[in-house]
């Protein structure tokens, strides 16, 4: 989808003990991220050298110590903020020190959004447990974007294959305390936010799919009745507020119909009927998008990968898609912005 | 896998409104199912030649009315119950004439694997509010298989494609009702009966992942704590009973292992957890065993289709993978009770 606007990607260097750095020098050297973007890397020179000699390429990029505008041209910039010798990282570890780096550029990148200065922000994997020993109040990304950032509406954290979109109305909460979290707010709300972010990605009108909770959507009520009590009124309001939604759906055939092309998005009630299905539809290329900031924040859906770090073998499928998803949705905002 | 024992399938005709006499029409003709076994359907002639109509093909079939031995000849037998004028039946409508139909058809198939007449049971699809209909006492095909066999040891539904065999802990039941239903023992045995099921397949020692219960099976008791008190302790016990079985692993994760080939079974503790992997990797081939059985039971894992009765676009594959895997079950029972 090309777009008369160029957009301007802040790109933090995720977690240095991983894949991380090899992603980074990979995406910023790939031809159609240079076309689609301008990308802005922030990082630790020093880093990114060592995950250029990973990847075995060496990007060609502009070297500054800060940046406060909108790039002059467009070849990529890197922003090296100095703070970390990767002498000091063993491969495979997290550590205190890596959380901080990633925490830092992270940061960083959020404050290049905030100021206009890039129109989208990416990151390559964090590791969470790293990212906890550097700021013990760190819950998630969502957590630590609405701190930065100093905002506090609803936000939702989305996995994007180029065929689907999910999002899901509970995440990380044990399977047996969902039901009694599901209420028609909460799905209504859910459904607004993918539509909204849908629509932020050029969507004219996102054909939404809602999942059911139970067995064959509840089979009448035989196998549980929150799809009658409570998903199907969700629905419904969503739908008199002018959204393209259908369900509630048995989850175990939506994304069948979803991969067909019936519908953009499926929403679902729990972390896991997403993420199965997501995870074999595109392992390699899934996306994840915190929706519903100012403007989009993109990663790679899988981790760090510290199994296969410094080998140079990793896939950057979904780093690249990562990057040129912020890049549609950015130059869509700008355009909105200049228009 | 060619087995030097030839089986004989007894195959049940299913619902009549649907695809199932279509169904039935196209296996029976498929030159590979020949090859592998010596079938019986049990049926209507009548409704056998509408669907052969619906077809466009005409099997080459002995037609009789009645069997007591096994076949003498290769050529399949049409076992002619005379109980159903198609002309009554209108097509994409449930209805107890046709659940009549098929309970009759599925009892004659069993009561020919009881008596050792055929190796294994195969039914083209059926419709459960039909069957309700003509049986209100009717639940599932194993409970009815139980009443007619007189059977009652534990018996469970297997959802298998040629990469992966999957069975479940719990099934139509509550979402909010799975986390009480998992025991030790329930787990253990679902486990066994994997382990048993397959081995009759000719699996030598069937590799078996367990699926966790929470987002990230857990993440060490942060979002739940079953696979710490009840999965991991169930799976410990099943590996010293000598099987080789890993896990609690992420559900959204573990299917993708087991396509790439690290595992040939995955149990899952609820329906959808399994039936969402299944129907996405390969929602045409899928096919159903009962297992628990003295025989095999295999039906296509899909319905009838009402949506697409009389049409003739049927797609076989399913059905074709039920009659192969209840071929190469049987043969190897027949093998073992011959040697």
């Amino acid at each position: 989808m090309a777009s008369p606007v160029r957009p301007v990607i802040a790109l933090a260097m995720g977690d240095p003990a991983g894949i991380s750095a090899e992603l980074a020098a990979k995406v910023v050297a790939l031809p159609e991220v240079r076309d689609a973007a301008d990308v802005i890397v922030i990082g630790d020179a020093r880093v990114f050298a060592a995950g250029n000699q990973v990847a075995g390429i060496v990007p060609d990029v502009e070297m500054r110590d800060r940046i406060d505008d909108r790039p002059a041209s467009t070849r990529p910039i890197f922003v090296d903020l100095g703070h970390l010798d990767p002498a000091g990282i063993e491969p495979g570890q997290a550590t205190r020190n890596g959380g901080e780096f990633a925490l830092a550029n992270f940061r960083a990148a959020l404050k290049l959004g905030k100021a206009g200065t890039a129109d989208a922000v990416c990151f390559t994997p964090f590791n969470k447990s790293a990212m906890r020993s550097a700021h013990p109040g760190y819950d998630d990304e969502i957590g630590y974007s609405q701190e930065v950032l100093g905002t506090s509406g609803p936000a939702s954290e989305f996995n994007i294959l180029d065929e689907v979109w999910n999002a899901r109305v509970t995440s990380h909460v044990p399977l047996a305390a969902v039901a009694g979290l599901l209420t028609v707010d909460a799905i209504v709300e859910a459904i607004r936010l993918t539509d909204r972010s849908m629509r932020e990605a050029d969507f004219a009108s996102p054909r939404i799919a809602v999942a059911g909770l139970n067995p064959h959507a509840g089979d009448g009520g035989n196998f549980g009745r929150e799809e009658i009590d409570v998903i199907a009124p969700a629905v419904e309001a969503a739908r008199r507020a002018g959204m393209a939604v259908e369900g509630p759906f048995p989850a175990d055939t939506v994304f069948v119909r979803a991969r067909n092309g019936n519908f953009d998005a499926v929403v679902t009630m729990y972390h896991d009927q997403g993420q199965i299905a997501m995870k074999l539809m595109g392992f390699d290329r899934g996306v994840t998008l915190m929706g519903g900031f100012a403007f989009p924040i993109c990663t790679p859906a899988h981790g760090t990968a510290y199994d296969i770090a410094g080998k140079g073998i990793a896939n950057i499928g979904a780093t690249r898609a990562a990057l040129l998803l912020a890049a549609r949705m950015g130059a869509a905002r700008r355009g909105r912005l200049l228009s």
